[in-house]
């Protein structure tokens, strides 16, 4: 009956008459052509590769392809080497890999000929912030696929399995391999017997496409879950404690892949409330796990009240303890400096360490991106951040060679992304938010991927099929245009949310709409907004330069004077490093103030134009996608409206200047916008 | 003490330091000079003519000016003749008139010569749509100046008969001269003798400024309220109870007015009840009032739900009544055969009849035209109805000229405004909807006069004062942009609202937003938008040619012909009379559907020039002023899109054609609006 059911499904499908609900992500084309997998090995997961070519088949009608395990100093870990008639690679994942790139070429219609592909990073892990009870922090795609208060205690159902199969293939498909499975602000309950038991469950789903299950772990577990007097990491008691655990939970996941940690962080509690140092706490916890193989990735995401400049802390505190910390710990520094904003410089701990691991930590659901309503290509921002250079070692350091371990070694390399899945059917709340997915994975596996390419891919993958790859028009009309306004969406974003520099101006709480204003007497003046816009009659802009902060010495020269002077100072970061005057003269000749003005016009304008791309391509997607779609576009322009008029009319205030007149007026009260600004937009 | 305050508050105006609030109207310069006035009557009329000169004297410092009251034949009614040095008229208030002209003259920098000037209409009225409860059926602009439960029945405090003075004298500069001080929709205690008293009590106050009082009447008050059998107009006992009631009003009111009726329209009682005609009806009341010289203006807004077209049934209910009313009866009109669009063809009762006066009756208060949040100036569509050609005597034959009594004699002229005065500090809620009030006047008093004077006249009155009429940069820079705006405020709303001759579709109850898909069940279908724009996916429109309801038959040639022919039809009315496929070619070469929504475009791109200018002109307002009216421009901005949105995105349900992809893209999804319809935007 099932089979019949799925036959009719396909049926469906091929007929076009399926309603699209976005659930297949970039998975959905069928074989049009029969192959013969020729595979001696025997595992569940070249099984799987095997029957992916034979359902996804686009190549040559008949033809013969072989899976081969075979050691190659070339192919480095789970890399791959993909001829015209056979898949090489070390492991039976890299395999699977290799079929998955395998069917992309040929359904992106790229060349198919001899190379190897290997990867960037070795761990390429996704980190849910999804909470026991079901709800994900900064989730905005439905509650966890993972976790919820009454599942957790009982056995996952089929329906269950099959979304984690599901999962793990998609992400399989794309080359991520981990997958932390709860919040950084995690439960010490996490480490109950009973929640380890369904970690194992979900770990069993994972592991044959190649995925190691990873936790968030509380670092006051032993005080808090185990009953100990305290979590102290230089505690003998504390420290074996941790030995048991990590020791039952590798009972359970023979192939555990470590913990993530948020120590000393935000309220959480860490080594520092013993006095002791992340370094400690990181060892005791890499000291555990080490015997097993596993790691420990510790947040360097720390800010205390007591500094004058949140942007420096984290370089402040991790880089005196560089050279101290094992070697399966990596420390996970996010992509900027304060906390995952529109735009930021990178952060300077990229390349800031000699002696210790370091992986970035990028955020793929879009807490401060306009969340699963805007339209916002986020490959663009990572890839600024993987090329940047940081100076380290000369001209060409970037971040990505400083993490990749080709700068200086590393036992252990790594990139994390907040995950943006959820149980809405497609998965992302938003059909164009599955690219972010998909360009982390294709980023994580190759930091040398263009955002271009990879939107590329994903648009063909994902709206188009054997067909359109042959069709000029479609090429012309849906590809071209829906590909340069992923391109473009992000500096979109940036241009009427928070553009030349501004950052965390967002409104408290939801990090949705704007809240320049939001100032409430007692609250610590880093988690307000006006600590970093610092707007005044006099100007605007943070001074981090010699004559302020001095957070400029934290990169390399030259990048230091560079940023350092307002007239080398890339004017995309300008008020990140300075406070300048609201009539200092921007390169285009306008004043600063007009200058802003201008730049979140031009956000609403390319809104405007998005919606003009997306109305025209309508005849090339399915009514249910084009309409989503569409549907959130319109809520984005309104939205980049509330931005341009809360922000203009907020700063107003200080510059006293008229928006230039050529500029369309605010449509919203200032006043009204405050007093709105706790609620989401839209909801 | 109440003088040292009244100097001390001169002081400050002169100053420019007193809070700017609206309430002055446009009444608002003070005298920079010294005149003698010389006045040998010793009316209490005027007594004020003397005081509005001295106090607002901008003439030559020094100047004598006589006002004498002396028959001339060629001064009509209460018209008046301005010299150099003295001013003449019939009554003590033409004279008051005459004070208020010159002064106008000299605030406005218009020449003062020798002329006289006559008013269009004997009988220029506010019809008050106040509530016994204080509340005003269509008011924008707060409570009841007259009513209020609580206070119906005590005696007025100072401060309200200051207020009511303060609107005697705001009607009285601008020549109105009667007051119907409660709804049409009357409850039939406004007869009783508590209520009486203090009609007397605004009487007294409005007399002195010329303000005759009027009162609506329920038709049925000899039953509802007398406790009499019935209300027939030909039983004997009901025309004795109106005729003692009608000697009870005048001993309290000696020179009251007269009655305005609403009856059998809208659910409202009237002769129909007992199988008489509107005659009968208003010829029972006329004769009740003749011996005191009251009139009756008997409304012809009827429709049952019975005909096809609404759009027919006054005309066919009042045309074969002619010659049948009492000469103190006007059949009150409305400009349009429908209920105060923004766009209506004249009704075509103005040229029907040849034995039975005729008013027009305009609504200044914006039920259809965005409330007192929409900068909409209302002179443009009344004089485009006054000035409208009837052809009832040829070429010529406007709807001024069939209403005035200059093509058939009528004992009575008489022309109605529905008052958007309310007790909000600035009246009437937007600061330019004074303008409508001020409109409605100069029209009602001179009804050749164009919207631009009377614009310029108000612009100047409003916002400028003696300096700035010398100053070009005022005149240029202000007086010039905010004259432009406000002559383009109405073809702006009608392109936002309902362009091309779409009508009524209105969301339901507020009359603000749009509603074209409303239609419940069980809904008179004539209540209702679809009954109004009829679209379907062969086309859009009403078909009110020959073809169809054969309406246009109700106008003279050859404009009846000229409305017939889509091809003469001007396009602004196209929709009212035809239902025309979505691909008609328009003049412009567009389809249909590709101009409704260049339209609605171009009424969206229209409000945000409007914002553009008001912004522009920051410097010649006060602070409380413009932040008022820039509010409530970026409301009907925001509405506008809504309106934009609503009606392209319904319509598109059938014309099935995609928005021009030139034109910017809606922000509202439809179910969205449709859920929201009921919920006045903006409140």
């Amino acid at each position: 009956m099932r089979r019949i059911f799925l036959s009719f499904v396909l049926l469906l499908v091929n007929l076009g008459l399926f309603a699209e609900n976005g659930h297949q992500l970039w998975l959905r084309n069928v074989a049009n052509g029969k192959v013969t997998v020729v595979c001696s090995d025997k595992s569940v997961t070249t099984a799987i590769a095997v029957q992916e070519l034979k359902d996804g088949w686009q190549g040559r009608d008949g033809a013969t392809i072989t899976l081969k395990i075979k050691k190659d100093k070339a192919i480095k870990n789970d890399g791959f080497k993909i001829g015209t008639s056979e898949i090489q690679a070390n492991t039976a994942v890299g395999v699977l890999y290799g079929a998955y790139e395998l069917l992309r070429r040929q359904q992106t219609g790229e060349p198919i000929e001899e190379k190897i592909f290997n990867p960037s990073y070795q761990v390429r892990t996704l980190n849910h912030w999804d909470n026991l009870d079901g709800t994900i922090e900064r989730g905005y795609a439905g509650r966890s696929i993972f976790w919820g208060e009454e599942k957790n205690l009982l056995p996952p159902t089929e329906q269950e399995k099959q979304l984690w199969k599901e999962y793990a293939r998609a992400n399989a498909s794309i080359g991520i391999n981990g997958a932390v499975l709860n919040n950084v602000n995690a439960s010490p309950d996490m480490l109950m017997p009973e929640i380890l038991q369904r970690v194992k469950e979900i770990a069993d789903v994972l592991r044959p496409y190649g995925i190691k299950t990873y936790l968030s772990v509380k670092f006051s577990s032993p005080s808090q879950a185990g009953g100990l007097e305290n979590s102290d990491p230089l505690n003998p008691v504390v420290r074996k404690w941790w030995n048991a655990k990590v020791k039952e939970i590798y009972q359970l996941v023979p192939d555990f892949g470590g913990f993530l940690v948020k120590a000393n962080s935000e309220g959480q509690p860490g080594p520092q409330d013993y006095g002791r140092n992340h370094a400690d706490g990181a060892n005791m916890l890499a000291d555990a796990l080490k015997p097993f193989g596993g790691i420990v990735m510790w947040r360097a995401f720390v800010y205390a009240s007591n500094d004058k400049d949140r942007a420096k802390q984290a370089y402040n505190e991790f880089k005196p303890l560089d050279g101290r910390f094992r070697d399966n710990v990596i420390v996970q520094v996010k992509n900027g400096p304060i906390d995952f904003q529109p735009r930021e410089p990178f952060s300077p701990l990229f390349g800031a360490m000699k002696k210790t691991s370091v992986m970035p930590e990028v955020q793929i659901t879009q807490e401060y991106l306009g969340h699963s309503i805007h339209l916002v290509y986020l490959a663009p921002m990572w890839e600024e951040m993987l090329k940047a250079d940081t100076y380290q070692q000369g001209e060409g350091s970037t971040v990505a060679k400083c993490t990749d371990g080709s700068i200086y070694p590393q036992t252990y390399t790594a990139v994390a992304g907040v995950a943006n899945v959820g149980l809405d059917t497609n998965w992302c709340g938003h059909e164009f938010a599955q690219s972010n997915w998909y360009a982390f994975g294709r980023q994580a596996w190759d930091h040398q991927l263009t955002s271009e390419q990879i939107a590329d891919e994903w648009i063909k993958l994902t709206f188009g099929n054997a067909a359109s790859l042959q069709d000029a028009d479609w090429k012309n009309n849906f590809l071209a245009p829906v590909k340069q306004m992923m391109l473009d969406s992000r500096e979109a974003a940036v241009n009427y949310m928070m553009p030349l520099g501004f950052h965390h101006i967002f409104a408290a709480e939801h990090h949705y709409g704007p809240g320049p204003w939001w100032a409430p007497e007692g609250v610590r003046s880093d988690w307000t907004p006006p600590y970093y816009h610092q707007a005044s009659a006099d100007g605007v802009g943070f001074n981090r330069t010699r004559t302020g902060s001095d957070a400029v010495k934290q990169y390399h020269e030259p990048l230091a004077s560079q940023l350092n002077d307002p007239k080398t100072c890339p004017e995309n970061l300008l008020l990140w490093f300075h406070h300048l005057p609201w009539d200092y003269k921007m390169k285009s000749g306008r004043t600063l103030w007009d200058e802003i003005c201008v730049h979140y016009a031009r956000g609403l304008e390319q809104v405007g134009e998005f919606q003009k791309v997306w109305d025209k391509v309508e005849k090339y997607v399915d009514a249910e996608r084009f309409a989503g779609v569409q549907s959130k576009l319109r809520a984005q322009r309104r939205n980049a409206q509330v931005w341009n008029d809360g922000c203009l009319l907020y700063f107003q205030q200080f510059s006293k200047r008229a928006i230039p007149y050529n500029l369309d007026r605010p449509q919203h009260d200032l006043d009204e916008l405050i007093q709105n600004d706790m609620k989401r937009f839209d909801e």
